[in-house]
């Protein structure tokens, strides 16, 4: 019998510019009793990463432009935010009713580039890791200095979709994992070849982690997902689960 | 420390039409010693629902319109499948390139109505379950009846996402759960208010689920998520994870 163990890393301070993020979550993994094993996969949102790497903007110093300030009255929101959303995204798939959906530079489809405001002291908001895969690649390398241990990390964040309700967590920075499971050539209990289909695993232990990580209340920004026979790999980016661009099938 | 348990159900017998599914899943629990409890989740692919409820169809015995002869020749598709895909669809998103993307007679946007072959045996597929809440519901008082137990269970189905590459799992049906839970007002670490947050629950539970079920060759149905508390419900449909349409952002 396989079994998933999904735990959510509590007791971690409030981080700060200049964490190191890698030794507060192991801490505090042992003091829960759940120390960080080899082949554990750690999922860190995204928030706890930029508030560690103080890549977070500070609502009050910023200018907004003519267009974001009509846009933020029209729409009673915070100008501010929404100038520092336009300046985080490379391209506008919709700006409408008042919601923003861009191409962040990185070049992820999401809501308001990425920006977040929940978990985040002040009138400060938290923007998207400037590069999450070298952000999950520096925490594993901490983490494997740390404790001996060799895992995989994600870095998560919340994600509305097209066609459906409600958000879930996806994977926007990996290391040590393939994020995409290639199952076109296995078989089907009755030998049946798949022919297309590629699993988005980092999305879904992302997903899984979201289970213990949501709790707003409770601050709990790292989740070890342990059991889970991940593929390892050390070049897999986080952008394999972008489609490129004119190869969307549903657009 | 809270934890979360994905325990794949290992073991059941190839579904026929007219089996009992909750029952095998029930023994097949029992039997590898974890036995179904108050408040697990019970996940199960949905292609093991509609082998039991014998919604399966014989490609050998349907004749496909002179359409879809036509795309499946221009496209080395199989006939009898484009047929049974159009014939399970409200509307047609998109028909390209092969590919066909579908509102099923649900409301479900998916890649061919959710018509499945793998894990099916002959030349037959696996259609969507008629009404898989329905099916949900009856799962779940069957195993309530035969273990006095109190479960919510979800029906998985694997859909391709817009924007991003790969597929995960997603709810379909629900009983016993709300599908989304909305955070609409929780406050967060400062006391900041979220204002636009509804996680998609079932989604993520279906996706953790499948880190377990995702094995084509091991013959994994279902999967009982244990230590996730979820918000309980007796009215809850699948379709509140379906946006309604002219509400998209991102369309």
């Amino acid at each position: 019998m396989d079994t998933i163990q999904i735990i959510g890393v509590r007791g971690l301070p409030l981080i700060k510019p200049g964490d190191n993020l890698a030794k507060l979550v192991c801490e505090a993994a042992e003091k829960q009793g759940t120390p960080i094993q080899d082949e554990d996969v750690i999922v860190i949102t995204h928030v706890a990463v930029s508030k560690a790497e103080g890549h977070v903007v500070n609502l009050n110093e910023v200018e907004p432009s003519w267009f974001a300030k009509a846009f933020a009255e029209l729409h009673d929101k915070d100008p501010a935010l929404v100038e520092v959303v336009l300046r985080e995204a490379k391209g506008i798939v919709r700006m409408f009713d008042g919601k923003i959906i861009t191409e962040t530079r990185h070049g992820f489809i999401c809501a308001n580039s990425g920006v977040d405001k929940s978990n985040v002291p002040g009138n400060y908001v938290a923007l998207l890791p400037k590069d999450p895969d070298g952000s999950a690649e520096k925490i594993r390398q901490e983490i494997k200095r740390l404790t001996g241990k060799d895992v995989a990390v994600i870095i998560s964040d919340t994600h509305g979709r097209p066609f459906r309700e409600g958000e879930i967590n996806v994977a926007i920075g990996v290391a040590g994992l393939k994020p995409l499971r290639d199952r076109r050539g296995e078989k089907d209990l009755f030998g049946y070849t798949l022919r297309v289909k590629q699993t988005a695993v980092a999305d879904e232990l992302a997903s899984a982690a979201e289970l213990v990580i949501g709790q707003a209340d409770e601050g709990i920004p790292a989740a070890i997902i342990r059991g889970y026979k991940f593929i390892k790999s050390e070049e897999s980016k986080a952008l394999e689960l972008v489609r490129p661009k004119g190869k969307d099938l549903f657009l």
